[in-house]
């Protein structure tokens, strides 16, 4: 009699992050390579609650490798614990993991992968805790904030991208000695502006980490003029906020996913600098296109990686754990101790101090 | 005795457009190498006014074919015969041409090539009529709304950069079941808007030369999601404007070189579909990322043969004329029309067309 | 009684092509969006002749137009007139015009589109003319060398693909002082060359057009020496030979696609160049890389405009035609006429005399 | 009495790799930052017995943070032990060291920062062993295999060329039903087409790491054909080499810089592949396109944290070391160590491991 596969299910879950496509398309392969069955849920949580799920194949994760986005869709609403029903013309919020529940069993789901940032993350935390669904965790986000891993999938392609759109700015700075702002993400943790400040030679760079003073932002401008360099480079994380001013939103609650508009952050810093010094100053904010698009070489490798090991993990029943970089190495660690408060960029370190002997000025 | 080599110049001015560089290499190196002498005017028709010219050689224009930028600075604010100055605290606008005529003839300059938008080329066009100034005009905008040229360099960058940015969109938007706006510049003319949303697939292109209704706008959204694609994408140039609504800025008037700050048309779009769908839609603004970084092959290639012409039309006395393409050859027009009102998509022509033939929705 | 719907057929031929998707889509999506049905045809020529079609729907074609190779397949072998067939464990040729006429009446398709160069437009072309077949050329080739038409696509992608390698070739050269030499493809034009090495900054660029002497070919490169520039770019188009020796290849007689392998023309230059010259040299052969890849939003655009313009000439029932560029415009011409010998670049156009003015080696 | 500042020279050796400027740039404004002087080394180790070398300001740094290629000059030839001189119509090897303790003498020289390969660090070593120079290195190849180093600047900005390169042959090999491989750098280590395979979704890689036999690799490319894949992708490092064979080049000895000329570890197994599985298959060498071009965001990153580091090891007089990652952490290791024999892909690695879940085909 032949014996019945095993089976599981993946999930992507909260806004989108090139390398999606590569991590759902290695987790299918290791599972079907290792004589499993594996379902793919759709647009995240949603798929749990609403049963559509379908099962994957080879054919399904075809080329996917180099294409931005999720061949499963997402969202970043849809919470089981606390979801959003209409009723009688009002939005009432529900606890739906019954729900949860009877869908993988229905499909007989041994194990779930969740791929997502904090917020799906926890939610897969509070999955595995309180109804005893078995999960494995992938840490997704472009802002590489999460703690208990080295780096998210998405931040390097993330970061190029700010880069590169650092360098496009360049030359127009310079040939019209202009101040440049470019504001990029990073609610919480300065990754990205930091990584891309070096990398694309801003003067300036302000982060969540270090709220700033606007005098030693003109006085760099200033000693920059007066050196002959009448341009300037800055990158501020949306995040970014003046010393004494309250940061400006409260982290999301657990659980709770509204959507929370910053912004102002950029051009609220090329404001003050045209005003002080008089230089023109003009920002760009670089918004979704951090989001989008093809992954870079290393997060395709990194996403790859991910996919496998967290598969793997499943196969050897290692479950309520998250896949995570560590000194180069894909390792586990307890999924709740995962989706905690956000990795900042400790202002100590050595990439900050790199940036400071260059003498680049963090607005303190 | 030796024969004294003939002298001319070069300039820049206007906004930064990718080309600028590989132009004035083309000027410097054409000159060169027909024994002439070439002084590079530094930051626009202020360099004129100022006394900055530098006399060009080999090794200034060394390596700079594919830098974005350029090398001689530009201003979009100078105008010699209507020139800020201050005086007492405050600014006073002076006729400065007899400045520009005593430098030219201080570095015994026959002509001078200006490379530059509609603002540039009217005051190089001025000079040459009412200063006798002998003046060679090459049309630069990332708009391509110049008129008697078809196609102007620095274009073809910009849409490349704008189709690139929608690749990244379209990843998210699908994935996220959103409309994704993406605003691309072009005040008077949508040639950007047309050709990136072309290039990108995009499902509504609003244009200034259309103005447009948003029930065919939302019409085309709610099609498609009919049809099971949840997703969309909206390329709305910068001047685009709803029917009824006036164009929101009138033409700059002739030499005035105000900073006008248009925005909020992708906005506008975008806020109006999540309204009147419930679609989730967000509006990225593409700036001055599309002014910036190294030009396309095709670009390289059409500044290069811009600049040789000029050079060339110097060398031959041909004067007070704009190199313009014309049928993919380089032919030369009087500037007094090149300089005139902006070049328009054409609402019936054949690329429109071609966008609907495809479903494209144009707002109208 | 509901009408019949009209039915069309689409097949893409000979070698790969960035921007054959994009024709694609616009071709399908321009017959569904006029209420017509398409087929697309397998494999080229071969799947004609094996009966090997299917329907194309809107889903078909979601996602491919920024993608580069072709969704249909392709091979540049199988011609019904002169097909290979195993009889007997040897190659026959057969004349398989039969099969190809009754399988496009079996589906009942009224005409078909046929994407490719001047091989394929060919068969088109003897298919019209001997089997009264409707046929409608779409003109493909990355060489740019069809007649009838002022530009392929594909040309801007592989000439842009070619820039990019100059300008990585250009840092290791100046570093190393070396000599670079890449060798791209053009085996009876040397488009590609000749834009790649203007917009890429060559010293040296060798078309079939032109046979080279290697005397002004190092002259220039001792010359750029003595000038203190020791290292220098060299474009060698694939059909480059030197003067007095033949043309290395005969032109494909009509319908014989036998793969020639030419090779060896840019190496044969590095090695001259470093024996007359003492200068290390390396050849770079670009090859296939030209070839694949997602195409430039140039050439999105000209795909499109293309597919758009081949299915309206279906619908308006003007058959035996090709597409093609004429002054920015799309037209139509006879396709025997088109399916002619190569369009070379002409030795006095104006971007060759651009290239002399630089101080460019043509190695004449 | 003004304190005489403390001064250092740089020098980058062997062969071009993106991220050398970058390196440079932080070196030099670290030295400036920090009331130093620092001197450019001409043309590597060359410049030290030539004399060549010139002061450098921030204007001498400007501008070259994204650049390929070294403002420096680079050979890989010249060795000060083994230094080749023309006497007498023929090539003898002296013993130059006296030459280069002179003259940093002259220029009063603390220490030398070596920007280099294992070849370039090998030298510093002998220079800090046998002469007593202070020499801090710094570890660059494109190929990764430098020993003691987690990472070398450059490999990120190759690996994501070849990858690309795998992008375009991608949609060649699917829409022409080919094999296409791809050869790409790595004598003695693999590491650029393992990553590279792994992030362009290569069927098979061959490493010089693990010996490969034909059948596995013949029965990967069938068994696809048998699953409706009728293309395959295949990465080969230049190194590798079938079981059995000799590795087709010994080590360069140390202090030995004749090149070597290795070539056709992709073509013999295309041919291989085309005779035994009758499908067309091609090779492109990827080759020089690896080495030159900007770097990648992240190779801009770890270059200038390595250069910074440098300079920071000078500046604590801490010499004879070399920078290296550790643990993603900067560190300095004993040059001595730092250069010894190549650092290889291990055979058990996980990152192979991943490989082979997804059923890549290692040739074993």
């Amino acid at each position: 009699m032949e014996q019945k596969k095993r089976r599981f299910a993946v999930l992507t879950g909260g806004g989108d992050c090139p390398g999606l496509n590569a991590v759902i398309r290695a987790v299918v392969k290791t599972f079907l390579q290792n004589d499993c069955e594996v379902y793919g849920v759709l647009n995240g949580f949603n798929g749990l609650i609403n049963d559509n799920l379908k099962l994957m194949d080879y054919a399904a994760v075809s080329g996917i490798l180099p294409r931005g986005g999720t061949i499963l869709g997402t969202t970043n609403r849809d919470n089981p614990f606390h979801f959003a029903v209409e009723e009688n013309g009002e939005l009432v919020y529900k606890d739906m993991r019954e729900k949860v529940i009877e869908n993988l069993r229905k499909y007989d789901i041994e194990a779930l992968v969740v791929i997502g940032g904090d917020g799906s993350l926890n939610i897969g935390a509070e999955l595995a805790r309180e109804c005893d669904i078995k999960v494995v965790g992938v840490p997704k986000t472009i802002d590489n904030d999460l703690p208990c891993t080295e780096r998210t999938f998405g931040f390097d392609t993330a970061m190029a991208m700010a880069t590169e759109a650092l360098d496009r700015l360049h030359t127009t700075a310079e040939s019209h000695h202009r101040v440049m702002v470019l504001e990029v993400m990073g609610r919480y943790a300065g990754w990205i502006a930091l990584h891309s400040g070096i990398a694309g030679g801003a003067d300036v760079i302000l982060l969540p980490e270090i709220p700033y003073k606007l005098e030693p932002v003109i006085a760099k401008i200033q000693a920059r003029k007066a050196a002959g360099k009448n341009f300037s480079i800055v990158v501020v994380a949306e995040g970014a906020r003046p010393e004494g001013g309250e940061m400006s939103i409260a982290r999301m609650v657990e659980g709770s996913f509204e959507p929370i508009r910053l912004g102002g952050a950029g051009e609220k810093v090329a404001q003050a600098i045209e005003e002080q010094t008089g230089i023109e100053s003009r920002c760009t904010v670089l918004g979704y296109l951090q989001r989008g698009g093809s992954p870079t070489a290393f997060d395709r490798v990194l996403s790859t990686r991910y996919g496998v090991a967290a598969a793997e993990a499943c196969l050897r029943r290692e479950y309520n754990v998250m896949v995570s970089l560590y000194h180069d190495q894909i390792v586990t660690v307890f999924i709740q101790k995962a989706a905690s408060k956000p990795r900042q960029v400790p202002v100590d370190s050595e990439i900050i101090r790199t940036g400071r002997q260059l003498g680049l000025c963090f607005g303190d």
